[in-house]
């Protein structure tokens, strides 16, 4: 390696440390912290980010970049750098003092949401979530030529993908799911109450665990703890945790939480691990990301096969709750499909509708169309036309998730709709390839899927962007067929249409 | 305040937010990290304490300091300067690069340490211990004038303090314990059987922490978790914590490793929390620190007076086990005396003489009279003649302790015997001043004494000097006459002598 690639490395490696020890106190805030210390905790994280920023975006960082790019001849080298320039030039164009305004302004609405949600108060986030439009706009201000406000907030996220690209995507892919949510919802609704029994904190979580072990997560590279909201977190190149969170009264939520995170968790698990202190050492994508997790939630733990062989080791584990209960009544009420109000609890079907309402509303709020005081109508408008149902106040409205209240509008919702339709491309590609996937997960094997998703998608951590890497694995641009097929074909035979 | 007092200030809390970041890390190193991220886990720490150092000892901190010492009035300012610019001083001597050096070496002591020590390998550690030594020779050598090459280490930790000072205090002390070891040691033994018993790790730790909390911490402002070696950890002004161990088979482990602790935290928790953000806030001295825990762990928690209160609670927490243990086979259990191998089991009367064989073999090895090759041997002969016993292998004897393994040698040892000594003198000016302690926590009532400690101790943080602090509390300098009677006093009674 030249001396000029060396010299970048070693500071690229520091801004890397700086992000993951703020990740490491963001991990115990979310996890362990004692009630009274989030003030100091939220400026504790504040002064890593700032240095981490400052660290980047210093003039000699870009001199050594310079110099780097210069001498780079090797492939692996040229990748760093590639991204490297990107993500310098992308983080040289926000001013420091923005970024740590920014970052306090979201700390502290975050704890004015937490406070407010429970009684459903939006007039007490109502300023900071104005304030936050504000950031955004000037935001995306930094980044002049934007076709659309919203396109520099979604390239920060899903590089590759435009404001208009997206809407034209998640139209075709409503026209498709309309009329299967429509007929799906007229049919009787699936059994569930067999979740909604007493199911004991502590086994769920070793059901959980197992399951995940046998996926593929390295437990001596990770762990799994409890949070309010579950998430997966990279702490360091060798720890990679997932957090989740139980109802002892409902058996859906830790199980698929957890295989959720743990889909997250196998790709950054399966970087390359010599991109370790680079940029590189990453996923490529939001959208990519999220095709991970939906893949092992979703097309992995919500498919038959798989409880062909986890049933009944769930049943040992809760013979008085599911010893009466078939395999195809249980398979029915993990997959009942059902218009609500909470994106979080949606069903495979009608989860996208969701998404779609967050993203149309952002990009009205970004445009200018849409004041933030008449956000909460807008809401309920839109739930009303698009679900047929109307939440009874904000909490359960435009207060339910974290996003807007914890960080920026814009650019971070299109990636969980963009990463289902990525899920059922990769899955396809996968079963096409190692045409024994199928049958192997129904007897417990996970190795054939792990190994193939590790070779083609997550060992390239960012060496390729996104949709590079979606074509190189799946021979295909982003198309929503496979995705659709795979939920006419499921949803059909679930509900005998 | 000052704009000069004020500019100081925010450099200081970023050092502070630095360092305690730091400690986050550290904290879920001990308790949380996964097995694989250890090596990873040691740079991310490196990096903060390097950068912590870089900022703290900056010219621009310098001027920051000296602009601030011309302004400050207030006594306020003037405790800020004073201590921050002994600190600055202290800190400035030592080159950076010396500080990353040596926090890089003990970091992988430490490791290859753990790894020995299970299997006595003392031939694995032996060359880093020499290095260990070497290093901290290089220390002291930044700090020229020295009387004693152990004095600049010692001064680190215990300002005020000499290796002549500490010589004659312990070579008086020891004068006072060895008949008193020895009258209790020619006694019969105190059946402790009843500790030895199957005590459930939850019902443990929930006995624990209702004690710790009536004793006056915090839960708001701290949590408990499990480790390997017990410590105390401040990671922010309202964030205190505890660790411990328990052992299911022994009773004594978890509850006093707690309640030691919890000393360590009432003390951190009572600092005035104006003084958050500057070199104030923190402990005045490692054995004022240790007088603390030892005070709520022996002289309260090992207290006929305390188990009046407790017992009965503990009995109805443990029926099966201690339903048909009277109170004074328990109190003499959990003071039984006997020479062993291990500190950190000592009991209270024989604990000193393995500290003062620790601060011997550190003199020996710094002043260079003793090798590093020699040391365990030397180890062996000590316990020999000061405890009349021989660990079968070096695990038990020279590797027991985490001191010289992860971090200086010399300095580390000595707080924890003049703690020791402070504790009673503290205990006793409480009681003077307020004559109903005593009877207060045999009710179960720690707030008298709790709040004695606060107002005439913990409040203050380092705004007084150690020995200062210890005249104004006490009315007296240090002096071993309250802690040799307190002793004399507890096993005369209890072995009848």
């Amino acid at each position: 390696m030249s001396e000029a690639m060396t010299n970048l490395k070693v500071r690229l490696r520091e801004v890397q440390d700086l992000r993951q020890a703020e990740a490491i106190l963001y991990w115990d805030m979310a996890t362990y912290l004692p009630s009274e210390a989030g003030a100091e905790r939220g400026r504790q994280m504040s002064l890593l980010s700032r240095l981490a920023h400052e660290q980047f975006t210093a003039d000699t960082t870009g001199e050594l970049l310079a110099a780097a790019e210069a001498a780079a001849e090797s492939p692996e080298d040229q990748a760093v750098v590639r991204i490297t320039r990107r993500d310098f030039d992308r983080a040289s164009c926000l001013p420091a003092a923005f970024v740590e305004r920014a970052t306090a302004h979201y700390s502290t609405l975050h704890g004015r949401w937490a406070k407010a949600r429970p009684t459903a108060d939006f007039a007490a986030v109502a300023d900071g979530l104005a304030r936050s439009l504000d950031l955004a706009r000037e935001e995306s201000s930094y980044f002049p030529g934007a076709a659309h406000v919203m396109d520099p907030l979604i390239a920060g996220s899903d590089y590759g993908f435009t404001a208009a690209t997206v809407r034209r995507v998640f139209a075709e892919l409503r026209a498709e799911l309309t009329p299967l949510v429509e007929a799906v919802c007229s049919q009787a609704p699936a059994d569930a109450s067999c979740l909604h029994q007493h199911y004991p904190r502590a086994a769920q979580l070793a059901f959980g665990e197992t399951v995940a072990g046998a996926f593929g997560y390295d437990f001596g590279r990770g762990r799994q703890d409890l949070t309010h909201h579950p998430f997966m977190i990279r702490l360091g190149a060798h720890d990679v945790r997932i957090t989740t969170r139980v109802d002892e009264n409902f058996l859906a939520e830790a199980l698929f939480s957890t295989w959720h995170e743990t889909g997250h968790a196998l790709y950054e698990q399966g970087i390359d691990p010599t991109l370790d202190g680079t940029p590189l050492l990453d996923g490529a994508s939001s959208a990519v990301h999220e095709s991970q997790s939906r893949l092992w939630e979703n097309l992995v733990s919500r498919s038959r096969g798989f409880w062909e062989w986890a049933y009944p080791l769930l049943q040992a584990d809760f013979p008085k709750q599911l010893g009466g209960v078939s395999l195809d009544t249980f398979y029915r009420a993990i997959n009942a499909v059902e218009r609500g109000l909470i994106r979080v609890e949606a069903d495979e079907l009608t989860y996208n509708l969701h998404v779609m309402i967050r993203f149309d509303l952002e990009c009205a709020l970004l445009e200018g169309s849409l004041a933030v005081r008449d956000l909460p109508e807008a809401w309920h408008a839109r739930y009303q036309s698009d679900l047929g149902l109307r939440a009874p106040d904000d909490r359960d409205g435009v207060m339910q998730d974290v996003h807007w209240y914890g960080g920026r509008i814009g650019g971070c919702f299109q990636g969980y709709t963009l990463g289902n339709i990525m899920s059922a491309q990769f899955y396809q590609a996968a079963c096409a390839a190692v045409p024994g996937i199928p049958a192997g997960i129904s007897r417990g094997e996970f190795a054939p899927l792990h190994t193939w998703l590790r070779e083609h998608l997550y060992h390239a951590g960012r060496r390729r962007d996104p949709l590079d890497l979606l074509r190189d694995a799946t021979g295909s641009d982003l198309d929503h067929a496979p995705y659709v097929r795979y939920l006419r074909d499921k949803f059909t035979a679930l509900y005998g249409l």
